[in-house]
């Protein structure tokens, strides 16, 4: 039977900075540079999910796509969107929000929902702009 | 020698449902969503079809791209674009024309053609909507 | 006072042809090639509303984006995606579905509801495929 | 002598939030939904200037785009990027930050130092999200 | 009867530079930077083509988008695809081959077959980069 | 410890050829078609390199995207932006320009400076035009 990736793309717009509190102004400005901007700046984030399995013979499907929609909004998607990533979002608690930490963690997030659905998870991939993006494979 | 993976993307436009025909309407409602509208709706479909290989010391390729999107004008979009790929199109009856199965059934299209030209079909990837994407590997 | 011009896109897939009934399969497909396939084909259609008006001194808004947005869905993407333009949209019905007339439809559609919204229609923008766009002003 | 358009991109990524200090939290939360998240939120906007005027016989340019590019950092993204609207910007204090008033703000701000390169500014666009965008033309 | 506006993108690739023979290599390099390379760079540069005009009460057309094509690649696409601007582009001679310069002679070279066709042309934009274009409109 | 991929695009406009000096004007054109072009061609092209490594846990970064595009300009971008690549870049004297070639002569140029950043090359894909790119994973 083929094996086949599908990928789903979803989008959510937040604020963050990098910053470390136990870090100096100047130690932070010089590691992370305008990311380190007190006042926060932010980004329209692009999510890719990408999952793998057995097309179903019945319905053609690997996941039924509207259901793997709702379970990124409800474990990734509502929490970050308009939000502060380092204020608002439980998951991302204790973590500097890089893009890598980011990724990881939304992994984490959703592995235990995909499965549910029957799939196996592949990969997560987020774009904080056109210019870098980031991918976690487990 | 090196190994190179090229890709190159096609575009087709065409009409399609998701409904299996030993279903009733509400069940097929049920699974497939807005997908399974009677009447058909459609999409701009793009194709990106990756080969890998050594370039050749003499003119530095890996496949000669024409060659390459000839085949796939000849074995694939000539046969998808502009059609209803339920109706018209030879290679997906009997086939539900999940994005899955799609990809799928191109990958079985291309394959002998690409490897007479002297390639190795890597990946498959079709593209539905904006928001969702599958990749197909063999 | 400024007058600021605000644009929304909306996304809807739908299948078409373009072909009259009262002329012969030849003459039809003379006139418009492929897209006269009898058993339709497809896109995945952008469509973007532009809106313009003084940005209210409360809100900064010239429109609530979200009250344009379902105004445009009721009114019309909710009409054409995922359907046949054709033969499901009662506002199409006995018109030929070149992007040309579709972008003059849809700016019969929303007028009234947009006004209600305290602005004015400025422009109706369809792009069919990536290669090609249409734009009513009125 | 032809008179042409030409249109410079520029992007910041920036935080912001939608809100009325003189306001409850349920009546801004009630008119400007999730944009009101007290913590902020942000986006990678983009900015296209756009201004007219002749070719010069001598160099064919209407404007040098390295000058008008100096020109919209120095004024402009300097001040947005990496930065909280609401707080870090000093043309945008005293306004709410909507696109709408973010246009019509930085054409206020580059009008002159563009008429100083020997041009007219014709419009300021700036996109909030793949789905929004605001043009002001004075 | 509504008067629609209807565009059509071309692509081509092609070389070229910004520098004058009657000039330094220092004056040119001041003026043009690294565009005066004197091998050469060159862009994938994209074309749009708006041309407006009643839709036909027959068709639906403004204009017929394949002859449009037809018109673009013999006057415009076939001459400048895969060439030099400045050695190898009859209607360029002389001119030298800023975005701005090209815009205007493309409009010439277009405006008389585009009559021709039945419509009249509106808008010639050309996208040297994703950070710059140009348009004019006669 | 999770292991990251972390992708930084970077561009360059650059002329180039396809033609062997040691074959006729006649077997270049029928093996390389327009890209053979005597007085050249170009293109803008687009390059995204991934390095994976742990994200460090002090800044959440495998590395240091500003290293990492400094990196790239001296050793990549700045010997390829808005040059001719056949005639100005030393290291792709005796090769030929295909996207191929370029893909892996990039690949040698950088691997030595990402490692000593700390990381790991992945891949370097080089995109030619919209239809066509390239990946090398050494």
């Amino acid at each position: 039977m083929p094996i086949v990736h599908i990928t789903r793309r979803e989008r959510f717009s937040a604020a963050h900075k990098l910053s470390r509190p136990d870090w100096s102004a100047e130690k932070n400005t010089a590691t992370f540079g305008k990311c380190s901007n007190p006042n926060w700046h932010g980004h329209n984030y692009e999510l890719w999910v990408t999952v793998k399995g057995e097309p179903s013979p019945e319905t053609g499907f690997v996941i039924d796509l509207s259901a793997l929609g709702q379970a990124l909004h409800e474990h990734v998607v509502r929490q970050l969107d308009h939000k502060n990533i380092d204020l608002d979002v439980p998951f991302m608690k204790g973590r500097l929000s890089s893009t890598e930490n980011l990724a990881v963690a939304i992994w984490e997030q959703i592995k235990v929902p995909i499965e549910a659905l029957g799939c196996v998870l592949h990969c997560v991939k987020v774009q904080e702009t056109e210019n870098n993006h980031v991918e976690y494979f487990g």
